[in-house]
């Protein structure tokens, strides 16, 4: 029982440690790109260059674990927010959840999905492959939810819904290259705005188009 | 006379090669990040490297070239399409033209847009600093398209353009990240369908929200 638990407490530790250099390797790859020092990023997570090869057995794994997780956190956020929607809810107020949800874990996020769009051009086809994959699955999922609310009426019927999605994803994606918190909008502000333009359209719904 | 002649032609062939190195770093930046091999740019445009440097003084100058000419070509076709359209036009229409002309622009110079968002943040901060110059010059114009819209009744009152802007500028920016021209929808496609979602918005009409 004492081995299993310090094994667990090693283990925690170890875990944490992970966390702290990935954290670490999202800001420095968002800084300096696919060519970031891995001196850099060890020092930024308060280590010695060697104690993070003990943990990440290079560049390459580093950048995919960083690609993966910045992904996974968004989607399993948006799938947490659109499970926790009472039942019998509207497929556009479903829908609503999940783009709220995506909206504010890109916001918050932002140095993985930053690193993301800064290095992703420059991974291995393996890696490039997996990640796509995740990606994939994480758009299919946005994408079923605006087309739940297309059938249910809610939605114009004339959209290209995989082409919508991708427009969806870079209106969110790319505050990470703008919004800066200490600015005077609040998160808030960009989410609010963003559901706005996207589902009720920018056009006054008092004029005559 | 003899001479005028001769140097505008050795000028425009020097214009021709100087657009042809742009082109090409523009597509390796794209392809390799800022610390991409200056040798490969020379490569790409048929070039020994040291005839480059004949034109640019090194990295820095002609990635802060490629930065300009990419804002700068997409900002002068939109203004162009706005100041082709016959006076008397609707604040809508006019914003109408100005996004679509913005939205075909950033699909075209797609090898600009893309290496200036992977390059961008790895530059000088003097080059920053004058980018972001006229960045905000295109963005400014953009905007006063928005709220001549808004202030003619056209637009929704409660947007807060800034924020707006930028949400346009990143669905649209997006786009080189995603769009590829050989995967069965047209570029018009993309257009049409950033065009609905933004001015009309993603909710039917029918529908009462």
């Amino acid at each position: 029982m004492a081995d299993d638990s310090a094994t667990a407490t090693a283990g925690s530790k170890s875990e944490r440690t992970r966390q702290r250099i990935l954290d670490s390797a999202a800001k420095v790859f968002r800084e300096q790109g696919y060519g970031a020092r891995l001196t850099d990023i060890a020092e930024e997570a308060g280590m010695q260059a060697g104690s993070l090869y003990y943990h990440f057995d290079g560049r390459e794994s580093l950048v995919a674990e960083v690609l993966r997780l910045g992904v996974k956190s968004a989607f399993d956020q948006v799938r947490e927010a659109v499970e926790a929607v009472p039942a019998g809810a509207a497929p556009l107020q479903i829908l609503e959840v999940g783009v709220r949800a995506a909206a504010a874990t890109n916001l918050e996020v932002g140095d993985y999905a930053a690193a993301n769009a800064r290095v992703f051009p420059m991974v291995t086809e393996v890696v490039r492959k997996e990640h796509y994959a995740l990606q994939q699955e994480y758009g299919d999922y946005l994408q079923d939810l605006l087309q739940a609310a297309v059938d249910a009426g809610e939605l114009r019927a004339d959209l290209d819904l995989a082409v919508i999605r991708m427009l969806l994803f870079g209106a969110m994606n790319w505050t990470t290259e703008w919004y800066r918190p200490d600015r005077g909008r609040s998160a808030q502000v960009v989410v609010d705005q963003l559901v706005d333009m996207v589902l009720g359209g920018l056009v006054s719904r008092d004029h005559n188009s």
